[in-house]
Order: structure tokens, then sequence, then C-alpha cells
């Protein structure tokens, strides 16, 4: 069966997260059963109604918290009938909800997997600080109603960057043989009263952005000396973190794989 | 009784607009009853739980339609009581929903009218073009799935400057005695595909500021030539002229008052 792969765009505030949440008990619908709507869910269940009926297991490169976002998911499945790209994409874009689009479709090369064939990920946070969350930020933005010291949450995202063991990032429940990953981006831009972070690494454990905006937010707020965030850092210790941000001012901007990967 | 005014910001996707509309049968929930969500009735709900019960009446500087936004409507009203400005502020935001965000609180004088009072009101409408409409943007932006010529669009936004009679461009169901503004800009930038357009002007008609975004889209698509939309607008027949642009594009960015007026 030919192999596809698509990349998503998705207001993730509407969902509980990527991974469809499998039912233990009788089988209930595919996009997750009620009150379990996830981007899996409803990607696998329009597939289902692309492929007459038949299940359509969907692969993802990353699996985003609930209301977290992406502009540039990447997906991957097997289809049981040949479908030009362009129109792929917009029987996609007909099945799917207004909040989640194919912004691309490609077939894919004989074992291509969205997340093992990656060879990184760039994620984005924004962060409205000081003053009122503005209604239409309120989805797309997390929030601390202090202004931050921009110096000291430059040097702390300067502290993430480099091969590290992040286990103090880390939540529990994932299923990583490591927790040592290299962050090649750590970069704290102010624009206004905005804070937009961005980090690529050649791949994140469960929350670890949100952690890593949690240990800027903690050091531009002064609660949390730069010293301390690295002996924090150091300390591989999941307690001695300051709290994740919230999932919302978190976007996928793009997954990159090596040139001869992913399109044949 | 005290008078204050305020600045509000609010998305206005799970609105029916600004307008209270006041039930005709018997008396039901201030904020509009059911299924009739409106800016000015949830803020004159949370006024009156402010007020102890005793009905706020507010006042709007615009009427802005079902979905649209502001960043910058002003209100005012009388309290039974005496706040200082920031305290308004604050209490108010935590009795309203988190789509609508009270910016800013300051006493009025005597004889304020947000509306009566404004002289000049700044208007700006997003529109993303070709390709598909992003989740992120479909509450803040209108869609057309063609690109626009750019030119052209900027010579229609021309077309609307100066003082003249809006006609065509009004949507029925007004009580104005007078179509004739005064536009002071109107101004098309576009940024990648989205195309950004601002008009300011000492008043605007209803629906006008969508009509003429819809005469930028006629024009910028070719399905309308420049001095044809011209003579549509010196029709002074809303017949002759282009369907509006959708409400949800559309922001009230600012409303301008003499010097001398709207605090005390």
């Amino acid at each position: 069966m030919p192999l596809y792969r698509v990349t998503l765009a998705y207001d993730g505030t509407d969902f509980l997260g990527w991974q469809l949440q499998r039912p233990r008990g009788p089988a209930s619908s595919p996009a997750g059963g009620a009150g379990k709507r996830t981007v899996q869910g409803v990607l696998e269940e329009a597939l289902g109604r692309l492929a007459g009926g038949e299940r359509v297991a969907v692969a993802g490169a990353g699996r985003t918290d609930a209301g977290a976002h992406a502009i540039g998911q990447v997906a991957a499945f097997e289809l049981p009938r040949q479908l030009g790209p362009d129109d792929l994409r917009r029987v996609l874009n007909g099945l799917l909800p207004a909040d989640i689009r194919v912004l691309e479709a490609a077939p894919a090369s004989p074992g291509f997997h969205p997340r093992r064939s990656a060879v990184s990920k760039l994620y984005r946070y924004e962060l409205d600080c000081g003053g009122v969350l503005l209604p239409h930020r309120r989805r797309f933005a997390g929030f601390v109603p202090w202004p931050l010291d921009e110096a000291a949450v430059r040097q702390a995202a300067a502290l993430y960057l480099g091969r590290r063991d992040f286990a103090s990032l880390a939540s529990a429940g994932g299923s990583v043989k490591t927790t040592v990953r290299t962050v090649t981006r750590s970069e704290a831009v102010f624009s206004g009263t905005t804070l937009v972070y961005e980090t690529e690494a050649d791949g994140f454990l469960r929350r670890m952005v949100r952690s890593m905006v949690g240990g800027l937010i903690a050091v531009g707020r002064g609660v949390v000396r730069l010293d301390a965030l690295e002996r924090a850092l150091e300390a591989r210790d999941r307690s001695a973190w300051p709290a994740p941000a919230p999932a919302c001012g978190l976007t996928l901007v793009r997954v990159d794989y090596p040139p001869d990967s992913g399109r044949s």
C-alpha cells in the first residue's frame, strides 16, 4: 500500500493533544471517544472515511500536549488507494474540521517514519508578560502577570545549548532510553511585552520545551538565580526544576529529515 | 453617579456582536438571552453584579458585527459607587469571561459619550489570500483562496480616501442621517500572503469597512475593474457593490476623542 506523509497545522485548544487515547473497554469512536478528541484520532477518523471504512493508522513526529499547537507537524500513513498529493490534501481538508489543516501532502519513501526518521525539531513558545492577557492571544500564548528581566532570560536560554542530560526537565510517563539530547538552538527574543522563545534539538523529552520555558520564567522573574538554574539542570532531578509553562503557548514549527528521506 | 470610560479588547468569535438584543417578551438574562451572547450584554451583566444587582446601562463607541473583534473599543457607564480606575479594571476583569478584557479604566467628564464624543475610529482588516487558511488564523482573518493583485488592491484602497458619500457601502438597517463620511486613512499592506488593511474615518456606516474590503477583493482578484469600482462608489446604490468580506477579519483598533474630553 502506498505510504504518504503530510505536513499539518492545528489549533490545539480543543484537542487533548496529539496522541489517540485507545479505549480500554468496548470499541468506541476512533476520534477518541466522548470528551477525548485528539489530533491523531480525528485524522484517523477522516482517513478511515477516505479509505471506505478501513482503519488507517497514523504515526506522528511529535506527541504535542493537550492545548499545544502545530504549524509543521509531520504525519505518515498507508492508504489502500493511490491518490495524487494535491488531491489527497484537498480531500483530507474537506473531511477534517477547521482546526486541523493539511498544508502539504507527498508520497513517502518506504520505511519513512515521521518520528524515527526525524533529525531535528523546532518548537516555538510565545509568552505574554505583564499587563492583561489579550483575548485574541489567549489560545496561543502563555501568560505571566510580571515583566521579565530580558538579559537574564537570554542568559538562561543559553544554558540549554549543547549535548546535555535533560532528565531534570522530563515529565514522568515517557518511555525513553536516554534523557540526553543535543539542543542546537535556544533563542529568546522579546517583542514588546511578548517573549518568543525558539528551540531546536535532535529530539525533546516529554514536556521538555515547556520546562525550558518554566526555567526562563523563574530566572526572568528573579525567583531563581542563573547559577541555581544551572545546578538544577545538572542535578538530573525533576523535583529540582521550576514548573513547566502552560501548553497553550507552544507550537511545533518544523520537523527536519535527511535530504534523501521522506519523499520518493 | 460617577461616569466611567473603559477601553476593551474582545475576541468576537463567540459573540453576536456588540449590541444587546433587547428581549421583546418577558425579562430574560441581561447577557442577551439564550444564544444571544453580546459584548454589551455580557458587560452589563458583569457591571450589574458589581452594582449589587442594579441595572447598569453601557454605551459603546462602535457597534461591531457578530464575529468582529476589538482591541480598542471604548465604552462608558455610570456606577452607583466610586471606584479607583485600577480597581475598577481589576474587579471587572475578575467578573468578565476571558474573551473580553478591560485594558484601561478612567473617570469620564460629564456628558462624555463613547460614540457621540468620538472624532475618529481606526479599523483593521486581515485577509489571508491563497493556499490554506491556517487553523490559528481562522478566528481572526478573512480568507480568499486566490492570490490578489497587490498594486490593484492599493489603487482601490486609495479610492476611498476623502469626504465622500458611501451610500453604496452601507448595509440596510442603519438609522443614519447622512451617508457622507471622511476617510483619512485607507492603507493596504501585504505581508507574505496576508493583506492588512487599515482605515480611519470620522465614522463608519453599517458594514462599511467589510464592504470596503469586499471592493478590494473584487478588484484584486480581477473580477471588477478599478474604474467600475469607482463608478459603483459614485452610484450610491448598495446593489452595485461587491459583497462585504466576512466579519472575522475585522478589528476595531482605536477610537479617538478631543484632547479635553472623556477624562476628568
